[in-house]
């Protein structure tokens, strides 16, 4: 940060800002493995937070963690075919052991459901085994071409859900409950608005039915694929032969769901919040909430400005807030850097509230607030100052959700759209574009070899226009479905 | 657990009641990869609880999260001579990936030390950005030919902390202050008592300086090597060049430590606590602290025994404890299963304490507890069942740690003993054996040889004899340290 310390804006080159405030907010960094990075402290601490929060949210809805082995022999990939052709392309694969060459080699896990199916299979016998409802966090690898920090690695971290249910209706319940689950946690927590809906055949999950997903529009308008949930039905069932005894007596295969959202999230996040001035975490979400700069001039005022930092610390970590767990709160009082320094370095990192404490602040029992959303500075009494804090942190947290809630309806177009005007959206600003579609794969086919835009999703009913289209965004027969367009990471 | 329902006793043969044990109580389960093991829902529940109390202890002393990727170039596991020595043997290879013969052969880690280190080279360049304190939870894989549930498995789940010092004397410290947190873990959570000291040459970390060790008895009087803490000197920082400024001005190589536990320690539990009837769980770890079992003969009774047994743990879950967080409770109105197969199916699962609620007891306003650890009956009143309930708790887990050191001792010798007599023992019960040493690694060498049993560590100061040994066990000469002996897993 010594040198190049202004970050490139947004509007000039949005892919170079991604990479600074990554790197610079210290969040990541490349690692000397090809497509591999590093998720440092401050990068970990958000994915700590995201994880806890998260992992409360499966508890609640009944799921228990658990852990598979890293390792699935090759085999067992090949046994649900769909499933092998979508991840085959794109496995690492250990032929060595022990400095011998393998009998047979094994995939380092792109995902877990073969062996996990095959799992289940040895531990369910009756109806009265079901449902498993089972998570796992863990890593997985996916061979890559082109990678991006946090967006797209080789290896990445993340947590797979995989259930097993006596009907499809009960595991169709579960696909969708778990989809509601993770746009509770992007809305309420990322504060990262998304729409939700299920994927068309061409982008559906190698080996399910059906796959719903979250899907966040970015600041430069491109759609983020934040959280997917598949209906599997029995096809992996089949494959691995997982059956139970019915009630009645009879045999039938279990039906399966899986779902996942995985370190990609944090992308997410910076691309949602980030501004030219580098990151913004929602409070709910950061490590450090808030940070208090003392500020002095003399070495004298120097010693009761740091004094009084650390005792306004105190307060706050006393202060019982609303939402469970203490205030989140780091003193910088380091020596030799001026706070103008400071202020840049931890604007850069996003901490949400800032708290300036001079001498002549002190002497009228004031603090100074600053919002790293907005700038706006309050000066607050010393006295009230947690409740202060917190109401803004609050605050913060629900103006996030509703700037880039507005930001999204901003940049999105219903209603009537030509494919020449389409085409021209492409090119230009992109967005989301909500239009009719025929249900025939070349129509989105040729839209996307044209424009790079796919059919993120059939939104779910509440995303939907008022008016529904009526003709195909392509071909202009009679529509079917209204599907929301766009470019996508 | 149909049909074979009786446990291996301990003393007919206690590898197979080991296994046992863990498949029975469901702990975890063979996979179909030779050498990984599955971690269910019941295991992993009792890893989370390590993980969170270790996590904490590691930030309370200033550590925080990062991750590091899955695979190391296999040139950096050979950048430190005695690094790649000890573990090239036991690594898997990956040579593919995304369909083609990769350049350069990708080991997945065995540990982290080589691309950790590799890393901070890139953060460090002052002694300012000194020390570097993070910590990694992460699988590792290592290629083991003979593997155990959780003692030894190709891949296990494990915490492995990277420090970076301006002196040695700071990374001695921080080696040393880490083998205490994990001491103060397995005493205070885990129930079980350790030996801690230093390793030999011949037990050292591949690439330390020293190695320090927890060790502790299992109940075959085995040792268990529960966690180690390793002072790295400057290999590390040698070979990946990882150098800082220094305050005056110089240029010097960095200092490192790494420490850690794994999921083995889940092994430690179950074979410090386990008895002929299945598990037994310290309290502080259990994901299930009281199980309630409502019993009724009648429909009648049915009715009013299951609704009270939830009015009893609504009650315990409001009862607000010394320590923090709820009591964790379940309560197991199963239909069809009578109490007994109830009562024998949570002592096989470990929960500390049953509480048994009959038509009778709810008449008399009381209930029945009885301590999985003793065996002990307690009829208590209804109006102070949390309160009872939480005492008996915080009691069994003193009882637990009590008994297992006492275990240690009595099977522990010390003073005087002739080799003659040391092959005896270690042929026959086995033990710890506290005895002189020469210094010399052939004498180390020949009793591993002749006997099984190994230095386990040269023991701090607590541990040794009050009448320090003047002689070596093996070969006579004058002894330069005591050493405990035992065999180990």
């Amino acid at each position: 940060m010594a040198d190049d310390k202004k970050l490139t804006k947004r509007s000039e080159d949005f892919s170079a800002w991604y990479n600074e405030v990554v790197l610079k907010a210290e969040l990541a960094d490349y690692s000397p493995v090809r497509g591999c990075m590093v998720i440092r402290p401050r990068g970990y601490g958000i994915w700590e937070r995201m994880q806890h929060q998260l992992d409360t949210m499966f508890k609640e809805t009944g799921h228990e963690n658990a852990y598979f082995p890293l390792f699935i022999p090759e085999s067992f990939m090949k046994k649900e075919a769909e499933h092998v052709e979508g991840f085959a392309p794109e496995t690492a694969v250990v032929t060595h052991g022990g400095g011998k060459k393998l009998e047979e080699p094994l995939i380092v896990r792109p995902t877990s459901e073969t062996i996990i199916y095959a799992m289940y299979a040895k531990w369910v016998q009756s109806y009265r085994d079901l449902p498993i409802l089972i998570n796992q966090w863990a890593n997985v690898v996916r061979w890559e071409m082109r990678t991006r920090l946090f967006l797209r690695t080789l290896e990445f971290l993340w947590q797979e859900g995989h259930t097993a249910h006596a009907t499809h209706e009960e595991a169709g319940e579960e696909a969708r409950r778990m989809l509601g689950v993770y746009r509770d946690f992007m809305e309420g927590y990322m504060a990262m608005p998304v729409v939700t809906g299920v994927k068309t055949d061409a982008e559906r999950f190698a080996g399910a039915l059906q796959t719903y997903s979250c899907e966040a529009m970015m600041q430069d308008n491109k759609a983020l694929q934040s959280g997917t949930s598949h209906d599997l039905g029995q096809n992996f069932a089949k494959a691995f032969d997982l059956r139970f005894q019915t009630e009645a007596g009879g045999i039938e295969f279990a039906w399966n769901t899986s779902w996942g959202v995985s370190t990609r999230l944090i992308g997410g996040l910076v691309m949602t919040h980030g501004d030219d001035n580098g990151l913004r975490v929602p409070p709910l979400l950061a490590p450090i909430e808030i940070v208090i700069v003392p500020i002095w001039r003399s070495e004298e005022d120097k010693g009761r400005v740091k004094a009084a930092a650390h005792l306004i610390k105190e307060s706050l970590l006393s202060w019982e807030r609303r939402i469970p767990g203490r205030l989140r709160v780091h003193v910088d009082d380091r020596d030799g850097i001026k706070p103008g320094a400071k202020y840049f370095e931890w604007e850069l990192r996003g901490i949400p509230l800032r708290l300036e404490i001079g001498p002549r602040d002190l002497d009228q029992n004031q603090a100074i607030l600053v919002r790293r959303d907005t700038g706006v500075k309050r000066a607050v009494s010393l006295s009230s100052v947690g409740e202060d804090a917190a109401d803004l942190l609050h605050l913060i947290q629900e103006t996030m959700l509703i700037d880039a809630r507005e930001r999204r309806e901003h940049n999105s177009i219903r209603g009537g759209i030509t494919y020449a005007r389409f085409r021209e959206v492409m090119e230009g600003d992109g967005g989301f574009v909500y239009a009719g579609w025929c249900g025939d794969a070349k129509c989105e086919a040729a839209i996307k070899e044209e424009t790079k835009a796919t059919i993120r999703v059939l939104p779910d009913e509440e995303f939907r226009s008022a008016e529904p289209p009526k003709t195909c965004l392509k071909c202009g027969s009679a529509s079917i479905a209204e599907a929301l367009w766009a470019k996508a990471y």
